[in-house]
């Protein structure tokens, strides 16, 4: 990570998501990825007790397996703005095109669309730190499933060889979600050993739709809540 | 970290233990540090991958709530040498006295007596990387338990106050457990925020001796092995 920026990477254990924490060292602004409504009060202490002002809750897709926690951290941060990829429906403060790039204080990051796990994903694209926040759409040594909103297998092939593994090859990778208690990959690793996407375009669709996953728990809330910013719909 | 050293934190989710994996860039040797017998397979595949061989396998302390890997890791790198602080009566083939370095290519370890939770606890400094691996002498805003192996609250307070807050205030605490998803902080954190560490020492004692905590349920099985080196007692 750039010596500007402050880095934290944090774990959420009932959805095996990862948050992250990027503030900048000079104007303490800073900016939250991938949020979860259980670990708010952890996040927002974190911050408080950083010297931290959080101006930007980023969310790399609408997630379906937990509640985004970008709307409770608007009670901790006032003027907090929500960010999201221009492609999906949700509500949020901010819809980034693709190439968009976002500037809080030292931090600059890229939005990288980067559909197929759902036809909205983005990946951040910290270029100063040499990472890449890949969301959904490229886990350590796996991927997102494709089976569920608006997912496309030969979608998230092309978004991960044309978006992710086009990056330098000592680019840190920073997924949504890990299973195995790995904390980070590169792009050098996945492009070598990701067991799926090493694969060609015809058998990485193969692999995906005979992977024969369970009907996710928390789709059913998950989903109108985070298309609504992380609140309850009416 | 250094940028001539690969750094990989790593977690296992039934002891909530962090193992991390060092790596010289210029050798492609390496050392663990703290490894789990339960997901030695994935460290081994991990460190293969990376194009590391390992050559220590170093505990901070006799772990009482997991197995180590280290002799499960001797299966898949011949001649690897495992490694404890000299306040232990434990098996090893390194004992490392106070202040002890260790270097392994250009991966350089000092090695800290922190007794207190254990009489046999060490904390392992990169100076190159700005970082500490603390074992359970300092966790995230916590402590490890001192109410069982020869721990000492007294010890304990000495130990963090005099050679882990006297580094630099920037540098890294990677500890071997956390349970609520934090996976690194700093002197300087733990100097203003550690809820017990910025107690006066008879505050510290009195919190300590208050703790209430169940008997571990790994322990009448984890120490006999670890006292061994991780193999079974016959």
């Amino acid at each position: 990570m750039s010596q500007k920026v402050l880095f934290r990477q944090l774990f959420e254990k009932e959805s095996s998501t990862y948050t992250y924490i990027l503030g900048c060292k000079r104007t303490k602004k800073a900016i939250i990825i991938d949020p979860v409504d259980l670990t708010v009060e952890r996040d927002a202490k974190l911050l408080k007790e950083l010297g931290l002002t959080l101006v930007k809750a980023l969310n790399t897709h609408v997630h379906a397996d937990h509640i985004t926690g970008t709307h409770l951290l608007r009670a901790h941060f006032e003027g907090l703005q929500t960010g999201l990829g221009s492609a999906n429906t949700a509500k949020s403060d901010e819809k980034f095109d693709d190439n968009f790039k976002i500037e809080v204080g030292d931090i600059n990051l890229e939005v990288r669309h980067t559909p197929g796990h759902t036809n909205g994903c983005v990946t951040y694209v910290d270029h100063d730190g040499g990472a890449a926040f890949t969301g959904d759409a490229l886990l350590i040594r796996g991927c997102g499933r494709t089976d569920f909103q608006e997912g496309c297998s030969k979608t998230l092939f092309k978004s991960v060889h044309d978006r992710i593994f086009s990056l330098p090859e000592d680019f840190k990778i920073y997924p949504a979600h890990d299973y195995k208690g790995q904390t980070s990959s590169s792009v050098h690793e996945e492009k070598q050993f990701n067991p799926r996407l090493t694969k060609s375009e015809t058998e990485f669709v193969d692999i995906m739709e005979n992977l024969g996953l369970a009907y996710p728990k928390m789709i059913d809330k998950a989903l109108p809540w985070n298309l609504n910013c992380g609140v309850e719909p009416e």
